[in-house]
């Protein structure tokens, strides 16, 4: 048994006004909660800083920048680590990231026990587009404010477990689950700021974006027999819904905790990483059953090409 | 609009003693059944001529052998490619292939309107294992009777939709779908025999079983915005009890159609190739969104090699 009590700390909407000191404020109110719920680690949404800012579209690079975190921790976020590093507890949460080099990434990070940063990642699958679409009902211009990652998907020991993220649209892709698989993952954590309806195609709501985030958690989760924790960003942000539906997940693609608001919102669940031992050696044992001679397209080839 | 009637046969227990021509006769009244619901193409299961023999342990080659079919078609099942061919209904179906070689695969195929066999897989992923396990609480020997695929997971134009198939093991493995994602299938049609009770964790009964079938089919379809039709052989053989379940699923991952029972039953959709569309031109864009180089363990190293 290697029990970790996780928090997922669900965050409601943040406003273009609101500052990252007010959010921050946000969030270790979430901490206390968790602290008193026994948590060891507190998983936090994506871009958990800000409002989800690529709905804006901008030209001037000055007013991007302002949205963007030129070191972590800094001034704005130092009280999160430190409360964090008092109460023991680990923190993993999203931010947009700018680099002494000028490059721009959609970052997460995760910390141990004493407040020390053991992981990063950077989003590799970056949704959206890159100019003004006036054929969508809304923005979504990630693809014009961040580079995709240039880390891969790697996992860390943390905790005693191995341990490794993804990001919101990364979650839909099975590859993301699959190379951390291979590197044994016992724990993957991931947040979202995923809109209520797609932006091009009305008739998706919230309903059908619930389910195709969950859908594709869960079948990672049992693919890979890993705990997969979900933390969405959700509600009206300046008028634009996000789902919520944060959850839980255990490595038989079971779902063991599941938000029922939009707002801020702790789930909990004591998650044994052990119990990832029997689908690895059993059914998803891949060193028996992985055919990699057949698997070639997937890295050689990145769109579709017929057979015509 | 390039609507595809389609009908998931479904087929109840064989039992050990049954002949393949008291087999092909269910099946052509399944056919039969399905012209009179307008169908195009009708998907049978995996191995679907006999029982699911990987259960018994067999040391007579010999005895192996009369599993196993040394062409196709062949006296048994020729009445049933004259039927299809009669009523102008592609179908599709599993069986045990032995080749002039020698050599035995867990083999599919499908057919065009006029009977006339069009494409052929052999299954990559084949679960269980080799020599009698008495850790088990029954036998599952498929690594014993059969090589794996040799043929990769190709897609083949026919009925003016892009067609693919795998078999029972391998939808629960996201690389199977999106090696045909990644030819653009449109349409993939799988087999099952599934036990309903997992032989070495005896608390996995059918309810879970069912969930893992439908959450694997449903993630495969979704995340290559393709149709799949998943059929069970289902029931108790001999005493041995497995799931039904069979569905026809949308390119949005949802499920339209759905067998009740355990038996032999038809399930009906109309499915609209030009569906798959809409996933496969925004957030499945693979050309737009894929990063093959952040997938390099996937086709570079089978079995898990962790971080430390």
């Amino acid at each position: 048994m290697r029990e970790i009590v996780i928090g997922g700390a669900q965050m409601g909407p943040i406003q273009k006004a609101d500052t990252r000191e007010a959010v921050v404020a946000r969030m270790i109110a979430l901490l206390e909660q968790a602290k008193g719920a026994g948590c060891d680690l507190v998983v936090y949404p994506e871009l958990c800083l800000t409002t989800f800012f690529p709905r804006w579209y901008m030209e001037d690079p000055r007013e991007v920048d302002t949205w963007f975190e030129r070191e972590m921790p800094n001034a704005a976020t130092r009280p999160l680590f430190e409360a964090a590093r008092q109460a023991g507890i680990a923190i993993s949460f999203g931010y947009a990231e700018l680099t002494p080099e000028g490059r721009r990434f959609n970052t997460s990070i995760f910390t141990d026990r004493e407040g020390a940063i053991v992981g990063k990642y950077r989003k590799v699958h970056l949704p959206g587009h890159s100019d003004y679409d006036s054929d969508r009902a809304f923005q979504h211009l990630e693809k014009r404010y961040f580079e995709p990652g240039d880390l891969g998907f790697p996992v860390w020991r943390n905790m005693g477990a191995l341990m490794g993220m993804c990001i919101c649209n990364d979650r839909r892709w099975p590859e993301v689950y699959r190379e951390m698989g291979l590197q044994g993952v016992e724990l993957l954590m991931l947040g979202y700021n995923t809109p209520s309806v797609n932006s091009q195609m009305a008739d998706e709501g919230p309903e059908k974006r619930l389910y195709h985030s969950e859908l594709t958690m869960t079948a990672g989760a049992y693919q890979n027999a890993t705990w997969v924790v979900g933390v969405a960003k959700a509600g009206s942000e300046d008028g634009h819904p996000l789902i919520g539906g944060s959850v839980i997940i255990d490595p038989n693609g079971y779902v063991v905790a599941r938000a029922g608001s939009e707002g801020d919102e702790l789930i909990v669940a004591a998650c044994d990483m052990d119990a990832c031992a029997f689908g690895k050696t059993t059914i998803f044992d891949f060193a028996r059953h992985r055919r990699i001679e057949h698997y070639q397209r997937i890295c050689s080839q990145t769109g579709v090409v017929t057979p015509d």
